[in-house]
Parts: C-alpha cells; structure tokens; sequence
C-alpha cells in the first residue's frame, strides 16, 4: 500500500473517463461548492434529501456523501435511509460531522447515524473527529478548537471503532485506518476563510472512493489534490473570493506534472 | 414569427427597463446563481417557498419559475398552489424538471405538478423531457443519459399534450410549440461543467416571458443570451469557476452588437 | 459618541483578534456569501436551524443573525427560539425583515418575532423597515419601493418603538437610535445587482456588534465597511459577478489605510 504520483493521477483519469454519480445529502451553505467541485473534478453530482427518493439515487450511485451542516431532524432521518440503502450495495459511504461538539443535537446526530450504518470515511476537523470519539471538547460553532495533533488518538481510536477511514483537516491533514497513517502537507492557509472547503473535500472523497476500493488511498489521493489545488488556486488568489473561484479551476486543470511538482508525500514517487 | 436580433434586444431592453418581478421556487444548489443571474439580466428575482405565502407573492409576479431540482413533499405543495395562482392570473409559468428520470419520486411529482397547471414552457434535459413524455429512459442523478436528437420527438409530444412550449437543452438547444422548432447553436462545452447552468437558463426563460407572450420567441430568446454570454464568458475563463463569474458579468454587460456577431439563427436578421 | 477612522478599525482588529462566533439564521440564497464575507472580515459564522439545537448554539455565540428570506413556519418558530436565547444571555441580535411588505405573511412573522423579542439592530431596505412600521407600501418582492428620505420617519418610530438601532440601506444608508442619527455615503450602484449584499450587511452588523456594546456606532462601522469595500471591489470589476468576489478579497485585505481614505462620514476623523 504505497502512494505514488501514478496512483493518484489514474484515479483522477478514472473520475474524468466515467463521471460516476456521487449522491450528496449535505448542508445549505456548501451545496453550489460541493457540485462544482464534483463536476470540475470530473465526477457527476446530485443533491436529494427526500425520503420519498434517498434511497433510490443512492442506490444508482457510485458513492455516498452525507454532511450534517445544517440538519434537522427530517434531514438526519433521510441520511439514515440513504446510508441503509448504501450500505446494502455496498456503495461507499464519506461522512462529515460539521459541527460535531458544538451542540448536543450535532454529537448525538452523528453518533446515532453512524452506529446505524458504518461509514466508510469520516472527515471532519479536529474537534469534530474528539466530539465522536467522546473526549470532551466544544467546537466553536464549525471551528475547530483544538489541533490535529490533539485528535490523533481519538481518530485512531474511532477507526477501530468503525472499522473505518478517518481523516482528520488542518495545517497537516491526518488520514488513519486506526493502524497505518498518512499525512498531507499540501494547503495554503487561506484556505479556512473559504466557508465549506472541508466540505468540499469530503465530497471529493466521495469521488476517490467511487473509482478506488482502498479507502484508506481514496481519501489520502482526495485530501492530496484538495491540497496542491489549494496551493495553485491560493498563487493567483488576493483573497478568499479569487481563492473559491481559481480553486475550481484548479480541479478542472489539475495535472500529472502539477501532482508531481507539488508532491510531498514521504513515501517513494 | 421570425427570430431577430432586433426583437431580441427589444425583449432585453424591457427587462432592463422594467425590472419585472419573477417568482422562483428553485433548489437549494442554484437559489444565488439564479438569483444573480435575473439581476445581471436587468429582473428582480424572489424566492419564496412557504405555502402560507407563495400564492400572493406569484400573483404579484410576472413570471414564475418552478424547477424541483431538490424537491420534496412540502416544496411540491407549495409549487402546486403557486402555479394554481399564477395560471388564474395569466402569468407565464416556466417549469424545470431537474432529475425526472432519476427517481420515481421526481418523474411522479413533475406529472402531477403539470397534469394539474400545464406550464407555459418547460425546459430540461435530453432525458428529463424524455422522462416526462414517458419514454424508457434512466437520467444519470441530474445529467442527461440521452441527446437532444433522441428528445425532439418526445419534445413535440409533451409540447402539444399541454399545448405549451418545450426547451431541450444541450449542444445544440431544441425550442419547439410541437410544431415550429428553433434551434440555438451558441454556447461552449465547459458550460455543463457549472452546476445550474439549466436553472438558470430557466430563470431567463421566465424573465424573457415576462416581457414577451410569444412563449416560443421569448424562450428562444433566453436560450440565445445563455449561449452567447456563455461564449462571450468562456472566452475570459480559464475553468468552470472563472466561468460562471464571467458569466454573470456578460449578462449584465451584453450589448446589441454582441448579440448580432454571435447570432448563429439561419432565420434573416 | 463620535465616528473615528480609529474607532472602526480598532473593532475590525478586534473581530481579527478574537473571531467573534456569529450564529447565523438565514435564507438558501445568500448562506454561501453571508458566511464567506463573516470569514473574511474575521469571525467565526455558524448556520443552524433546528429546533432542537437553537437555543444552544445562539447561546454559545457572540452575536445572533436573525434573516427571514426564505422563511417557513418552521423556521419562523425556531428564530424565535434562538431569539429568547440570545436575549436572556445578553447576546446581541440583529434583524433582517427581508420582503416584509411583500406578502402578508413576511410582514406579519417579522412583527411577531420583534414583538416578542426586541432586536438590537433591525437592518432592511426603506420599503421593508417602512413596512414594519405600519406605513402603507409594497415592497417589490425583496426589492425596496421606496427611498430612504421615504423611510426615515418610519426608522425613527421603529428605533422608538422597539428601543433599537434601525439601519436603511440604500444609496446613502441611514443609520438611527430614534433620535441619533448617522449616514453612509460609501458604496457603488452595482453593489444591488449582486444578490444578498443586504444580507452581507446585516451580517457585518453582527460581527461588529459582537465586539462592540454601542450598537448604532457597530451598525455604522459595518454599513461603512460594507460601502467603503464595495467601492474597492466595484474598481476592479466588470460586472455584479466579479464585485460579488472582489467584495469579499476586499472584506479580507481592509486596511486601515483604506478606511481613511474612503471616510465620508462629517464628524471628525
């Protein structure tokens, strides 16, 4: 299980070659971001969030991305149903707890969705991956308030839990299945005053993952890409607005020779 | 009836003139792109959803706009009794059927929303249109399965079951009253890389018919703007992200003279 | 109480310093845009309507947007709710009635939200605020009718009446405690082809309240920083697409610098 600039260039070969349909059920705030950062990326997005219809897109999709950012309880009992029809598919399922610690409705929300239904990746920032691990901490609305270094137990510690990938966002991104770890060094830190960015790479995920099983590789290809497109996008970028606009762009645009200049990855090119 | 740049900026003219209110009842992923887009054009967009309001807001509208792009039950409700206002009204009422096709759910709730108030125009895919005329067709989450060739002959069926006009988008736009057809040449392939490029090409079908009662004219008219500022925009653009910013602005800044050097309408000028 | 070039940078400094958490109650339109301008000016934005989370997350925060843009029942019952939170902790709450005078329904939720819970700072266009005065008027679905001359008698028996701070946007917004007074002069006339700049405002006005207690100086501060960076923006823009992005780069880089030089307020810098 290396990484390699190949491996991560023929999964974006795949996602542009055959467009899969990625079924998101996420939040307000993000939805026009997350499709155009599907679409530029190469994959085909849809938002649904009703009951009447969740379980039939999921079920024609290649992967699954539910993102809690601005639930509310009709919308949590859709997901339920939506990660059900996944799961008996065996479609991949990204889960993102925004807000995870800031309330209890989020905490409990997200625990009562993924005790249903496993998902395959949870990313989340650093006090949102500790609120599911249960330490005591409290996210500052979708801030996080503690560090990625912080989490890293806890992000161990819910993978073996889950039987899942977790990734835990920051300056350093930390990608675990509970026993190996990779990390990206790739950003640009104006990337957090782009609302939704996160999200943005947990529906990229959802991307990888459709077009590679290794999960663990799927997330760390996506957090890659989100990453060096994040640098290219930030060069060209006198804010957060540019930065939003040039970062799709970059998606579209992205690459062999950009992944390979940018490339920070330990592990042998 | 014969297209003309003339007619066109006229119709253009008013808007910018008028301002005329349309009323959209749209999805989450495209409410601010639509928004932006009937403001750029020179109409004052509102959104509003709720049932204990929709009626009077439509009746005070010249024009209305319905696309279920993330329809669920209440929402639909709420589509039926703006429609019902607006017909007795005698607004024009645009209709996209974002994913029909897709779900059950989606093909289900477009037929009874227009078996109830037949829309002034509808405008979809290839395979949402071939959906709602009830052809065998499976549309990929919100993306077309089909070409706008394999719709034209659903397209003129649906067009004279509800007696209205019916817009099939794609490479090459198909307006057709189930008789006459125009056909739109103008617009560049990295557009569908945009979510809601449709949408809002919808919306400017609202705002044209909201100047002009000559539904197939005022359709084709919209579907020209998008197309040519979609040129105009690409040309600026290095990536769907710059695209649908440079976009906006082509809407707002489009003259008399661009519109007759990309006018592609075999019809004499 | 005077207005100083010192005065409003010392609390833009301060929401830098201390990202002030700015729960946000707000329509589909403008989510994306409210929560990228609160980034780039520095706080904190979090959007979250639940019932069952409201009260806890306006409780957590510095200062509590009220937007009723899109409104439902549902909605309408859970504003209220993080109102009444927001109040018995001494957070600030601001207003926005959007389309109140529209329908009969926006015009009578906002009156029975301030009714219940007097804001602190109510900030609409001049046909909305003179709607929530009792004045006759239709609002042009979320567009003013009126002038502001039209609507300062109507701020001033609003300010009175609910013991507030009301801010009419317009060409020169107008700023008042009922019997104070202040006005901006700043701005650009392509700033209202952009949808939701508004609610940006009503947003800023939040941000600034949250660190600083005298609400009709807060409210100026934002009004003026909201014109001063539009006319930054509008320079390097062709267009509503391109402002609505360099608004928010504009947001982000504000200098002290540039405050000064735009300054138009009379009193003494």
């Amino acid at each position: 299980m290396k990484l390699t600039v190949k491996g991560l260039f023929n999964d974006l070969q795949k996602i542009r070659d055959n467009a899969p349909l990625v079924h998101n059920i996420t939040n307000f705030v993000v939805m026009n971001n997350t499709a155009n950062a599907l679409l530029a990326i190469g994959a085909s997005p849809v938002m649904a969030h009703a009951a009447e219809e969740v379980a039939e897109m999921s079920s024609l999709s290649a992967a699954l991305v539910i993102n809690i950012g601005t639930l509310n309880r009709e919308w949590v009992e859709a997901m339920a149903l939506a990660m059900t029809a996944a799961q008996s598919k065996g479609i991949p399922i990204i889960f993102d707890p925004v807000g995870a610690g800031a309330t209890a409705f989020r905490t409990q929300s997200c625990l009562t969705l993924i005790n249903q239904v496993a998902p395959t990746v949870i990313r989340g920032n650093a006090s949102e991956i500790m609120a599911l691990a249960g330490c005591s901490v409290r996210t500052k609305g979708v801030d996080s308030s503690a560090t990625q270094s912080d989490a890293e137990g806890a992000a161990r510690a819910l993978a073996n839990k889950y039987a899942c990938v977790v990734t835990v966002s920051g300056a350093i991104d930390l990608i675990t299945d509970g026993n190996k770890k990779f990390q990206v060094r790739n950003g640009n830190p104006m990337m957090p005053k782009v609302t939704g960015l996160g999200c943005s790479a947990t529906a990229l995920v959802g991307a990888f993952c459709a077009v590679n099983d290794n999960a663990i590789i799927a997330a760390t290809h996506a957090m890659t890409v989100m990453g060096i497109c994040g640098e290219i996008a930030a060069k060209q970028s006198a804010g957060p607005g540019t930065l939003q606009v040039h970062l799709i762009d970059a998606f579209y645009n992205l690459t062999n020779e950009q992944i390979d200049s940018h490339w920070t990855h330990q592990e042998p090119k």
